[in-house]
């Protein structure tokens, strides 16, 4: 740990504590020492779901929002409609949307204060349909927030008419060319002084905006991405207002074309489509001009002078989306979950007398660690969710970073939980009506849209590193993201990994330990980050590589690292969390935080072993210790999925019930 | 390895020698020293086609039939319908179903001895369709194979008939109570000497026959198993045909009701159903009488007096269905790997100049692994079917449990190679133009059917330990499933094993060093073996467990060893194949099954480093490694993938051609 321990040392002194130790100690006092816990009672599960609806005390408008939406969604038009075609699906989509958008519960010029409320609205809303939520985001969030957060007060006017939907809303941001990589965005944007308009064009077939939600079919207007020339000069990405279709009679505009991006492998009541503009004349208020503008003289103006800060700042601006599919993807896992739990509490196979599911030490290895997951991920997204709602210019860079982390990690959660779901409950998990297979392919877009869960990670490593380098360079001083990390009670963590004692330790008592736990999970982050500080100088610098090779050959290493950091967060959060609950669910807390500690150090045991922070001894203890701690679940199995908190009308999945008296009648599927 | 190793050592002399030395050496010298191979012309190709299409050299009949499906499916109603809704897909397979039937190709009296060209036949519809494939293996796998393997010559009546599609049939097996569990079943076959019939009968709704594919509509005819009762007598489990529809009006027959088991996930086209029987009357010839009887005077008879063995006699019979379905999951993957590369390497995201898709590293070490565990398993699969094409009773149980082993493997990789494409494939991968996620969605349930992937795993592994006690106990030779790991050549690896030079050691000659490779997959193999063993009597005789309760306590342990045991024998089977290979193929051969070995050895690193395998050096080498493969397979991906011979009509997905010419129509989608 050379010189760059030793300086850590030196600035640990100046860094303000955060007095973990306190926090830890109550941890570890909280479960017993044999893992058994007192029974999960109707209050303990009321105090689970608080957690799970998030702190600060979730506001009341959350809990109405959610009531409202479960009652309408008791109207039989929300049923399931499994034999339904495409056309047919999105005809019911709109429905849907409609009678939610009659609730009026969404203003648009709320949004931006009630963030918290959207994303329980989307929430809830993936409850009884992955199309209707992602129609609804594509509404209320994309097109909707990108007028708030993009547009003027002169875009007020589109307010009411998107809120009740006269005006239905696409954002045209991605092309057949470009997805991940914005800047490649080729679409124009020409201002005209001579009639103040902006002419927005297609310049050739690969720019044609793609899979655009609403654009298939039903989409009036779109907020398009194009590149803003004024005077002959590309001032870059800017979003402007286009009406695309007429809402009496459904056709394109002139000069606008769309065309449908045809079935998928779920979603498909939502009509994502195709744009091509052909110098289609806008006028000059629909450009969308928070982040640049047009003067009077016809000339560009912007705050922000350098393009790559602007464009990430308008896109920073829409960042809510991610943090809302985050959200999603979680609700979507807790469905799954609860569904399995409850058949797997029922289905009985082998033995004599026949064992129940739940009681295979198979089943609980594949279920319960992702019943802790869901919980570790959905205190950290309300961390997230927090951080964005009271988010300044000041932390806009961190926000951002937890925002594409947490919204990798929760998709791919989501993606291994309804798989894993859908294989333990055999082939009643492939059948529409347990819903659980349907919810796989539906959601599944969520690990692209949004950002390209892989991209994103790269994008998380690159923030790390600046952070990183500003830090030892001494431009900055480490309050954001890292701030953990490099705090001073972790410098002990270096110190410790050199203790042969420490290594090999595999008591009980140190395997429950949180402090342990979270300080793997530092050290593996921040071993990462100088090892690929340290390989990108000496590809750079040694091996002449360009940065961009040198980063391409890390980026197994880059991956790793995000994924770190994620982990190192929601370990962090999750031992908060506990700290702050109430008394009778602190030992249980405590276990699920311990099985997902101790699950993805399984999953990532060749790191720690070949970088000699355990010893073999103590990762063979650790494969016992997550079977003891699944075993200690069982009985708080139901209990847990309970604290999901989901309507019975909305799991409504026959093998959640009695399946069996349900299968009786052959009318039923 | 104290006294067992001193036994293996013994008893090692008297077993004959692998002679794996000339194997393995000729591997490490096929591939050059810096990992570069020339350059995959079409001769190598071809040759690798070859390889992929099974050893020994395939029949004509194989090519003779793949050609004429390729050929057939050129007509347009072989075209991928996305839009149709549910009723409409199961008209479409049975349509698809009747003209692939009238090519005449496949004859249930032939079936036992073309095994081969059964298993090309399920192959090649898999590339048109799921559903078409799984409706045909209904009709020509389950239940013509179930006459063939389970009747007598008097039931050679229904071969034609079944044949030409006048008889469309049912397996009727699983019931709502009891899936994996067969044991359980319950419906009953009552024998009535008096008019010399059964009377079939579901004394339960939980008895429902449940998930039968053809029940739901077009079946005619099912394959029921129930319990025989002669003379109040339960002779456990037999196979009855039972006529339920008739075939002018599709109407069920009296005493029969059908039901639906509505839409699924995937697999539409295909009419899984429920069967409930009242005590339904069938002629004494309608008992498939192969395995058990009855006789002239009314008695019970058969050659298998011990129930178990019988029904499991009869299970096996059934077999091939396992191997078929490996075979098909490898030919999704194939289609999905030759997809998703055909698009990395014509998309640029990023970069300046912007950057393929596949030049990546995060992208290679997504989908290259894939490539060489497709390669891997197919060879096995090959094997497998070589292996149960020339079965004798003696070999029957290692059959089985090769089947039950690779398709468990087969499928689970299937599972994640179409995931990994179609994330890979970015939003492209979630259309259904592009057919990866539709497959996913189709085949996900061969996770399940034919036997759950878990519970097939299980009984791997009480396979490998009643072949190890029988070993140890000195009842038997090892001449099976153990033989390689347990021969005389293998003792060297225990020893080596303890040499600390070797376990550190990290040059590149060394980790590409195939006999170092297969030593670690047969040192996990038999450590695991041993080490359940141990465990399994610890808690038995120590503990005073039941041996139910001590088995389900070790299922981690039993699921790794199961997949210890197929990964092993992947790379056995993987250098046998190279050794016999044509000389210029060998170089890519060994480079995919370096690359199949160090990506298994990677994912299970915590396993060899905490058994202190490996030093934690070289398992950071073997990191660098597999990059380093990857990179040298960066060339040959366009080739690898031809090599799966997928004729150009059968890829069909835009995004696997010129995407942007194929999107510059908005007609298409």
């Amino acid at each position: 740990m050379d010189s760059a321990l030793e300086r850590l040392q030196t600035l640990s002194c100046h860094l303000e504590s955060n007095d973990t130790a306190s926090l830890i100690q109550s941890v570890r006092t909280a479960a017993t020492a044999d893992w058994r816990l007192p029974v999960l009672d109707a209050d303990k599960v009321d105090k689970l779901k608080e957690v799970l609806l998030g702190h600060p005390k979730p506001e009341e408008q959350v809990r109405e929002t959610k009531q409202k939406l479960y009652e309408l969604m008791k109207d039989p038009i929300f049923r399931p409609h499994p034999y339904a075609n495409v056309p047919e699906q999105r005809d019911l989509t709109l429905k849907r949307l409609k009678m939610v958008a009659s609730l009026g519960i969404l203003k648009m010029g709320e949004v931006a204060e009630q963030f918290k409320r959207f994303v329980a609205f989307q929430e809830s809303l993936v409850l009884s349909d992955m199309s209707l939520a992602v129609k609804s985001s594509v509404q209320w969030g994309l097109f909707a927030g990108s007028i708030v957060f993009l547009g003027t007060d002169k875009h007020k006017k589109y307010y009411q008419d998107t809120d009740c939907l006269n005006i239905l809303g696409c954002f045209a941001l991605t092309e057949l060319g470009h997805g991940s990589n914005v800047k490649g965005v080729e679409t124009l944007a020409e201002y005209d002084h001579s009639t103040r308009e902006f002419v927005i064009h297609t310049p050739n077939d690969s720019a044609q905006k793609m899979w655009i939600g609403n654009a298939g079919q039903h989409g009036t207007y779109a907020t398009v991405f194009a590149n803003l020339v004024v005077k002959g000069e590309n001032h870059g990405l800017h979003p402007f207002l286009v009406q695309i279709r007429d809402p009496k009679t459904g056709q394109t505009l002139a000069g606008v074309t769309c065309a449908d991006c045809g079935p998928k492998m779920g979603l498909n009541g939502v009509d994502n489509g195709r744009i091509w503009f052909n110098r289609v004349r806008i006028p000059y208020d629909n450009l969308l001009n928070r982040f640049g503008d047009v003067n009077k003289k016809g000339e560009y103006t912007t705050m922000i002078k350098n393009p790559n800060v602007r464009q990430n700042s308008m896109l920073e601006a829409l960042i809510g989306g991610r943090v809302t599919v985050s959200s999603m993807a979680l609700n979507a896992s807790k469905l799954g979950l609860t569904i399995a739990v409850r058949y797997a509490l029922q289905r009985r196979q082998f033995g004599n007398p026949e064992e129940l599911l739940i009681d295979y030490l198979s089943h609980q290895r594949r279920l319960f660690p992702l019943i802790a997951a869901t919980y570790a991920y959905q205190i950290s997204v309300h961390y997230v969710i927090s951080r964005f709602s009271n988010r300044t210019e000041k932390d806009a860079r961190d926000v951002f970073l937890l925002a594409c982390g947490f919204k990798a990690a929760s998709t791919w959660h989501r993606s291994d939980t309804l798989q894993i779901c859908r294989e333990a409950c055999g082939g009643f998990g492939f059948a529409a009506s347990s819903r659980i297979g349907i919810y796989k392919s539906d959601a599944d877009v969520d690990l692209t849209y949004e950002g390209d869960n892989t991209v994103l990670m790269q994008a998380v490593a690159k923030a790390l590193l600046v952070e990183f380098k500003s830090y030892f360079t001494g431009t900055k001083a480490i309050t954001g993201m890292l701030s953990y990390t490099y705090s001073k009670g972790h410098i002990g963590i270096f110190l410790r990994n050199k203790n042969f004692f420490v290594k090999r330790l595999h008591t009980e008592s140190h395997l429950l330990d949180a402090e342990m736990l979270l300080d793997a999970f530092i050290y593996r982050e921040f071993k990462l980050l100088r090892q690929l500080v340290k390989s990108l100088r000496t590809k750079v610098k040694n091996e002449k590589m360009s940065g961009a090779k040198a980063w391409n050959s890390c980026l197994d290493l880059v991956h790793k690292l995000a994924i770190s950091y994620v982990e190192r967060v929601t370990i962090e959060k999750f031992l908060e969390e506990i700290q702050k609950s109430d008394e009778g669910i602190k030992p249980i807390l405590s276990l699920l935080c311990i099985l997902f500690a101790l699950t993805k150090i399984e999953g990532d045991m060749g790191w720690f072993l070949s970088n000699k922070y355990f010893a073999p001894v103590k990762a063979q203890a650790i494969e016992n210790a997550i079977n003891k701690v699944c075993g200690a679940l069982r009985e708080h199995a139901l209990p847990l999925v309970n604290a999901f908190d989901i309507p019975e009308h909305l799991i409504s999945a026959p093998i959640a019930g009695d399946y069996v008296a349900h299968f009786s009648d052959p009318k039923n599927y």
